[in-house]
């Protein structure tokens, strides 16, 4: 055996995740290493590459293939999955992080640019932008001096979650003079006094009283069309819904409905069924600004996730506790 | 005579300029006044009212008609028109401005809506929110592997001009981490230094080294077709171009042919013609997120404009400087 770390990435992965000097940083933190391209592998040629090489460390993209069930036997040396991306659920069962492998993903580290896909559906939302792009580019229109808009500056802003992805938003918003309110069922309210963060008593209070809101909260099986119609209809005449969290935090036939009324503007970058279906009815909802879930990083920030990898690498390494551990309760939220 | 000031807005220009208490607050600062919805007047009524009340100042919205040539004699007291929006020179000629009226519109009350559109361009640009909600609206799309979505965070932000609006738009720019250089020929080197702004040596400097660039410069005869094709050529593969200033300001037809090659993002809210023609080639470039000179006060902002010429009728009515008067110089600037 030859007991070598594996940073498994094909050259996409490595130029978008570990440009520059990254891609040599994480080999002598991890040293020694190999670096292979798994992407076309055979289960059982990566079953015998992980017994070969015996790893300590894997460091993998979205290529790595999934870790067999019997891989604690094939490479028992094995400690850490450091996942650059996103969904480790099909890559590591939840069985083998309870039996003590430290897995991390890109965490946090994505959450501005989320945040910033969020901020940019609020302002097309009040700025009705998609409904004008469609009308210039199709039907040859002008506006008339009926034309209303609206703007983020001095509007009343709600925000379900108090996540990662919550506080920047909040930080993105304070350039806009919004007063901001926050709801997250889970979080006490000295959390958000010692924030300095308003906060609502109720997720009823924080749509009627507000006139955008953005939808960020982790998904929870308890949470499951916690956003339901009645809810929705309660957002003030005119206001606007946006949703960058997840598809199912919404009962998606009450979404529907208030969507074809039109007395909303709504931004979607999430959908309770992914990819939406081609003749959803969402589809040609001018008032509905939709994105096909790209709000995570953005292409030229993937080296956000890379830079995240690379701190967590350093700790691991000096024996320091790692951030953002998929711990298996943690997995079980994942989706 | 009467001697009566004179607030000259219908029912809808009160509701949106001067909402709440504000409408009463102008009626004060500049009583005795009559408030007159003169939007049907003909041209001798609207004469005859002039000579009757013989007003020192007037406050007007858009519906106000058109100051007569001979207003000095009509109405000899004349000293101050407050029009609350922006466009004058259908109101007031400049030979008026010329012989002493004191002229103000919303000015700088407005720049920061204008720059919060200019941000929402800039955002729909690299994210190419405008496209993808077609391709969902319209061709029942979802993302493939190959999509590429790009953030403000990070990014070499270029900026042309250096008025209230660029001032602004630094300011929203501020919580992305963009790396933000500016270029106004107008402005001494002095005046980026003393307010700690980067800028650029030239125009072709602050288009070929940057990856987003902000057309937010003052149209002035010289700078009519500034940013030409070559300019636009300029910027780097992949980049975007935004322009919420006017569209005199870019040569239309290097335009058209850089946004039908498809290689940068752009956004446009001006035009060299508006309305833009109904079968202009901009028109289906589905890399060209457009609006239809929207980026103005929004309707909920307008209270700002409201705000702003109370502030100056203050001002006038204790002696004082107003902001931001129309000079016979700025009102040939004007567009």
């Amino acid at each position: 055996m030859s007991e070598m770390n594996l940073l498994i990435m094909n050259q996409s992965e490595l130029a978008c995740f570990l440009p520059g000097r990254r891609q040599r940083e994480v080999e002598e933190l991890i040293a020694p290493c190999c670096v292979i391209d798994a992407e076309m592998m055979e289960p059982e040629e990566w079953a015998e590459l992980l017994a070969r090489h015996n790893p300590k460390v894997i460091v993998g993209g979205w290529s790595l293939p999934q870790l067999p069930d019997g891989v604690s036997w094939m490479a028992p040396r094995l400690e850490y999955l450091c996942y650059v991306p996103g969904t480790v659920r099909d890559k590591v069962s939840c069985k083998m992080i309870e039996k003590g492998l430290l897995v991390t993903n890109w965490g946090r580290s994505i959450s501005r640019t989320v945040a910033e896909c969020a901020l940019l559906l609020g302002l097309s939302c009040v700025r009705r932008s998609g409904y004008w792009n469609d009308r210039m580019h199709h039907h040859g229109e002008w506006k008339d001096d009926f034309v209303t808009t609206k703007s983020l500056f001095d509007r009343r802003v709600g925000i379900h979650g108090y996540g990662a992805i919550a506080k920047e938003l909040i930080r993105l918003l304070s350039v806009f003079t919004s007063k901001v309110t926050v709801f997250s069922d889970g979080v006490p309210k000295g959390v958000f006094d010692y924030d300095g963060v308003e906060c609502s008593d109720s997720l009823n209070s924080l749509f009627s009283e507000n006139d955008v809101i953005f939808e960020v909260e982790a998904l929870t099986p308890e949470r499951v069309g916690v956003v339901d119609e009645a809810l929705l209809r309660s957002i003030p005449e005119g206001g606007a819904f946006v949703n960058v969290a997840r598809g199912d935090l919404v009962e998606s036939k009450g979404l529907l409905n208030v969507a074809k009324e039109g007395r909303l503007q709504i931004g979607l970058d999430v959908f309770n069924e992914e990819p939406l279906p081609a003749t959803h009815g969402l589809r040609g909802c001018m008032n509905v600004m939709l994105s096909p879930h790209i709000a995570g990083p953005t292409t030229d920030r993937m080296v956000d996730a890379g830079d995240h990898a690379i701190e967590n690498l350093k700790r691991f390494c000096r024996g320091e506790a790692v951030v953002g551990p998929i711990t298996p309760e943690v997995y079980e939220r994942l989706t």
